[in-house]
């Protein structure tokens, strides 16, 4: 069983036809796989590239009728299905309903008379078809297909049955659900009941019967000693259980041969130019026809933000020929009047993207504001990604906070995917993460919570904190292998500071620097190392500027995990007569305190040596303080407690 | 603003009729905060106690057209509202659609016409509505008063308006909804429409409706100056506010003088007995007939299972006057068929349940199967116990790894709502956890994660190692002050485990013990002390004992948060010659070694001089390997290291 592992094969029916199956891998977490196949479907599709039409690939989702109830993804998966960026040509439900859930009865379960009604508001057709007679189930099977084939909308089959050996085959329901669990007792198998049916109305003869059910066992005692045979021979889980890797995720897919992350400078004159060039009678909103000019002008002089750095990395894969794909909660235009991505004619609404019109051979560039779902869309842009080896997949959180509603998807998905069913992704979360007075709710990511599910590679986790090097990463994300999902926690005061722009050149040479050391101060006077990362950076400099102060040196670790040993040591051996200590605006419990203690001396022996201490907020139980007053006071705090001797 | 704090007072109407208000608590997290307002107002109804026809309290929630087609956790609570554990008798629902979401138009937003469309499918009634008209607003506020007061079930006012100023009255909305933004600069105010409208018609004259507006205008002056008077004069983030502090917040709310956790033997018997005497005609599961035998003779022979002792928590709990409350996912038998509060007739169904039948005078005893959902209904059991400071409140997973579908309520309100709004609960989370190799789905509630969360005693997390430590926790629980919500990671194994069996003197003394010593050993000969907590002591005393070592001491951490730095203190420095060593079966980066190894230094100066080591799996991705073999071979490496010299 491997959890559910995933596989790809060719299906032959009895008539010799073939065709593609592709299942997905799947946690033992109820209807969380939903939104990452509807992902993995569409990937396939916009390959494919048939347009609108041509929804070749068709989802086959199956339920548990309490799940199916009871998980608000469903829903909010079924609310994805029509959607200009989700829509997949409609998918088929099966409800495997047995009737019980583990051991809840359907009174307990929902407040409906069906566990499909919860469909019925999206206009979605629901078959409900005896288990018990299967010529019904593949007659309805037959229609509910159709449907989908000509109406390209989602369709229900509820298939009602029964569990004849309770929750996971060695439950005793009997306890909970004695009077059904005494009809059931008493009823024979559907097998027998329909195999008497057939002999009984002549269509089979018993001694055929026999023989069908013969080959059936002998195939799966085949089967399973075959898999047998191959466990513990081979290293991927895929191969251990026998079962054949999926085409996007051999260790080939999507390779690039000598890419890299610096792009010549007429690239990003091109990009900047396309800002420039609106369709013909295109109304650009008054108070944006500055910025284009504006992006235009950096594309040449530089001063580059942090949403043009954004937007030359994209815009730069995508005439290398990687498509790009960013799903998020007000994306287009970014949640801080940032990114705009795509502009409306001020008079009509007409949309225009500028980075589709960069070249005609460039790559395919989708940008979708999401529905206001964290779990089902995550989930899709992570099976987008598993899907898509060849393309940069990104989805954005409205504030970093709210990514907790999608908890499930990073624990069961992009945390842990790779170490249980091998499969990778390369999907990018964009997180918006500061302290910056606006109190608990929209200020963390929870740093601290991806950094205590890092481990053995899984992914990485970083923190620019400059245009130049969020470009770097992301195009670092989009040729890097092997494949590993990215946390980037990216920034909103930074988005409008002026220190925090990045030179020309910092984009048409080097690569990604998962440290940026310190080259202002001279080694030798330096007393201490402040080592921090993202925004208190620059209230650290400002700082230290204020008080002329030439014996503090400050050093950004942008890359959080993996930590990047050899850079840390050979930037912190720099200072032989200094103090090493971690400055974050979060509170003490959170940010990335806790796991650079307990992680960091063990690779670097200076700060095994002499230790390091941390400056911080004092811990808190939310991630911050509810009035800006009082977070300028700890602020103010923080920035006396980094410089004072 | 302080997020949204919560308050309650009186109504008083134009024509002198008075109401109370509760107004809740309300995180800035989407849709969060609905379950938690069905749980208050379920408790207040509880306590009314009118039975099924006095749904005397009603809940109105108020959504965003967006949130309301995108959170999935809408329909979880919507799923909730007719079942016999969660009903309320109906919710008034009031969309206020201002038909964008923060950017994102209604065609990237939803597959349906309507943003309510999702809840036709619960046969809800739903009412479109003009904003813009405020006597057809008011009437259908109307018919969905009635239409709840009739039929006792939910209701929909889709309220269609707009919002001037776009999101958070700061956004330009004009960048992305150029055309509608067009239409609305365009339109006049609804209150200006309905003045002119009025006027018009001659139901008020000019100079009424400017005094009107004047006197407005001046109580909303008069208010703001008042709050802000007395801002920063009082402690609490309510009355900072100016607002009151609900009943149940205050600090006396549900307090019992002299309480102990400990009972009198005959309690014991009472509630052994209780489980003998079935009712007339009632008949027993022939599997169960031998288990209500075995608690009857624990009750007096002891030898008390996990299961059994939990009964007697709750039991005594009820003879003293407590109601309970549990729900959760298969909470009535258990997950792991071990808890049997309800019991059925093998024939015909019907339900028994030996709590409710205690004696005359005791409190109620109410178990619930909950449906398919951990986040609304997580949310529910909280708000539940935040109004009823008098009850347990106990919410179980059916696995402990699910809780993350609960994430955000963990989150938003479990873990900061004290420090946010000053709202205290004494909810408890009965999470199912233990590293039995069921692979990584079935192990790990996540321990670290509530570790992480912890600070400013915002909570109790705990994993006791007997039946009687859990008797006394959830005794305690029960009538501390202040309360504090409470985290139990609760055992697999040890339900059927003979070692982690309680006797009687256990629960008819001593009370709970954050830390056990070891008694087994003599300190001076003790080289070593493995410190745990859970499942793994009892692994770590078997090998200990098939080794015969005499010079290993083990000591148990029964409560992980807060730290009982005293008790701590005082066994490790019973242990002079001892090296100090952690033991957890989880891997390095989960389980509680962070943690402890971050914080117990600080407390515990024996630790901070000799130091502490770490005996766990390799830090890992997945909560666990995926194969009971590899498991296994783990979990004899962990205790070869924890006892190798």
């Amino acid at each position: 069983m491997k959890y559910h592992l995933g596989t790809e094969g060719t299906f032959t029916a009895s008539t010799g036809s073939t065709t593609k199956v592709y299942l997905a891998a799947n946690p033992s977490h109820l209807e969380a796989v939903n939104g990452v196949l509807e992902g993995v479907v569409r990937a396939k599709q916009d390959r494919i590239d048939l347009g609108g039409a041509g929804f070749s690939v068709l989802p086959l989702l199956i339920h548990g009728d309490a799940a199916f109830a009871g998980q608000g993804v469903v829903t909010e998966t079924l609310q994805l299905s029509q959607l200009r960026g989700y829509r997949t040509g409609g998918t088929v439900h099966v409800i495997i309903n047995n009737q019980v859930g583990f051991t809840t009865g359907a009174s307990s379960s929902r407040s409906t008379l069906y566990s499909t009604d919860v469909a019925k508001g999206l206009q979605i057709p629901i078959f409900h078809v005896n288990g018990d007679d299967p010529e019904a189930v593949a007659h309805v099977a037959e229609l509910a297909f159709d449907y989908r084939q000509e109406f390209n909308k989602d369709v229900i089959i509820d298939m009602v049955c029964y569990r004849r050996r309770g929750h996971n085959e060695g439950d005793d329901p009997s306890m909970t659900q004695p009077v059904m669990y005494s009809l059931i007792e008493k009823k024979r198998s559907v097998r027998k009941l329909y195999t008497e049916a057939l002999v009984g109305r002549g269509d089979l003869t018993e001694d055929e019967a026999e023989e069908a059910l013969q080959h059936y066992k002998s195939e799966l005692e085949r089967v399973f000693t075959e898999a047998r045979k191959s466990d513990g021979q081979q290293s991927s889980a895929t191969q251990v259980a026998g079962l054949e890797r999926p085409e996007s995720q051999m260790e080939d897919a999507g390779v690039i041969i000598g890419w890299q992350t610096a792009v010549p400078d007429k690239v990003l004159a091109h990009i900047g130019a396309a800002h420039t060039r609106p369709p013909e009678g295109f109304n650009v909103h008054p108070k944006l026809n500055q910025l284009l000019d504006k992006r235009s002008q950096m594309s040449t002089d530089g001063a580059v933000d942090w949403a043009f750095g954004e937007i030359l990395a994209f815009g730069s894969l995508l005439m290398e020929g990687t498509p790009v794909r960013l799903a998020g909660q007000d994306s287009r235009r970014g949640t801080f009047v940032q990114r705009h991505a795509v502009l409306h004619d001020r008079l009509n609404g007409a949309e225009w993207t500028p980075l589709m019109y960069l070249s005609p051979d460039q790559s395919k560039f989708w940008v979708y504001d999401s529905s206001l779902s964290e779990y089902a869309c995550l989930a899709f842009e992570y099976g987008y990604s598993v899907e898509r080896p060849d393309a940069l997949v990104l989805w954005e959180a409205q504030f970093g906070d709210f990514v907790n509603g999608a908890q499930v998807v990073i624990d069961e998905f992009i945390s842990a995917a790779e170490q249980k069913w091998g499969q990778t992704s390369s999907v990018v979360l964009l997180l918006p993460h500061g302290y910056e007075g606006q109190g608990p709710d929209h200020s963390s990511a929870r740093k601290e919570r991806f950094l205590q599910l890092a481990a053995e590679d899984n992914m990485i986790v970083a923190e620019p904190s400059t245009p130049a090097n969020h470009f770097h990463l992301l195009r670092r994300q989009a040729y890097q292998r092997p494949r590993r999902p990215l946390v980037v926690f990216t920034p909103k005061q930074l988005l409008r500071l002026k220190a925090a722009t990045s030179s020309i050149e910092d984009f048409t040479s080097g690569t990604f620097q998962p440290v940026i050391g310190d080259s202002s101060v001279d080694p030798a006077a330096v007393q201490r190392v402040l080592l921090c990362s993202g925004r208190v950076y620059y209230d650290l400099l400002a700082e230290r500027s204020k008080r002329e102060d030439a014996t503090t040196a400050l050093v950004r670790i942008e890359q959080l995990y993996p930590l990047d040993a050899e850079q840390i040591v050979a930037e912190l051996d720099r200072y032989p007569n200094a103090e090493f200590v971690w400055v974050q605006d979060e509170p003490r419990n959170q940010g990335a305190w806790t796991y650079l203690i307990t992680r960091l001396p063990a690779y670097v022996p200076v700060v095994a040596e002499r230790g390091m201490r941390v400056i911080s907020r004092p811990a808190s139980a939310a991630p911050s303080a509810g009035t800006a007053k009082v977070h300028q006071a700890e602020q103010a705090t923080l920035l006396e407690e980094a410089f004072a001797r």
